[in-house]
């Protein structure tokens, strides 16, 4: 009946890929050690969705102004609040290049803001990522030393990126 | 892995679920003539699939403070600005039992809050419908003459409801 995919439907696309793509990060790193980064708390689903699929690992979650209900939000010591432009460079220091896996969802309605800052961030993120780290995103990324690797099923192609070490 | 679904499982399916629903009810009216109502416009991703979906009807859509982006926000004649305790009331009047789809999505996080909204609203929204008009939204009724009828595939129990009259 449609001819072009709606905004929902792209929408829909979006978040199960997302899913597929951490669930599958999940199964990458299994038997690595260290923490796991969530870029932005939004209202919390994703942070809700990485605490059930992985529930022994330390994640920490970058936002500037957390609003998510209670129950996906973390614990205050496990939130670093801040500009991700000053808290990725800090979070070198304290973390090294320890993470195991770091998601990304910049995801607002202007591509151009969205691809300008997945620009912006990238070299900030990359150092950060442990050998055979994963880093999954909603926005293609501008890594000089990772390597994008394929979708897993469920996934679709432009909605998910993954990156590893 | 995860034993329960994350916000995030739960979030999808009722995307999915919406969006099967909304698809399927566009075929049970396919013979009806009639408007369609969207009591809420949110960020507009759901009008945006209507309007995709329903390219030949009016699409009334019912909001207080529209916000959403220009490609997802009615044209202003089919805008009903208002409290819908106030404005389905006026839809009567002007509107009659013409509607031959409705859609609501009242879906906060409180669901509380949700159920008694669609206590409040069902005996507004329920003399709007036409003869074989489909109702479909993301929290149960509570209509004394439409029938839940059975979902589509692809909808998940308990994420969506479809009414009839």
């Amino acid at each position: 009946m449609r001819q072009e995919k709606s905004r929902l439907d792209i929408f829909i696309d979006r978040m199960v890929s997302q899913r597929a793509c951490l669930d599958h990060a999940a199964h990458l790193i299994a038997a690595l050690e260290g923490p796991v980064f969530e870029l932005g708390l939004g209202n919390g689903r994703t942070y809700h969705h990485l605490r059930a699929t992985l529930p022994d690992r330390e994640i920490h979650v970058f936002e500037r102004n957390p609003t998510a209900q209670p129950d996906s939000t973390p614990p205050e010591d496990h939130l670093i609040l801040g500009d991700v432009h000053d808290t990725l460079p800090a979070a070198g220091e304290r973390f090294g290049d320890s993470a195991v896996l770091i998601h990304a969802d910049l995801g607002g309605p202007n591509l151009q803001k969205n691809d300008a800052f997945a620009r912006a961030i990238s070299p900030l993120v990359e150092p950060l990522l442990a050998r055979g780290g994963v880093m999954v995103s909603s926005d293609r990324m501008y890594f000089e030393s990772l390597a994008e690797i394929a979708l897993p099923e469920g996934a679709v192609p432009g909605r998910c990126f993954i990156y590893r070490r």
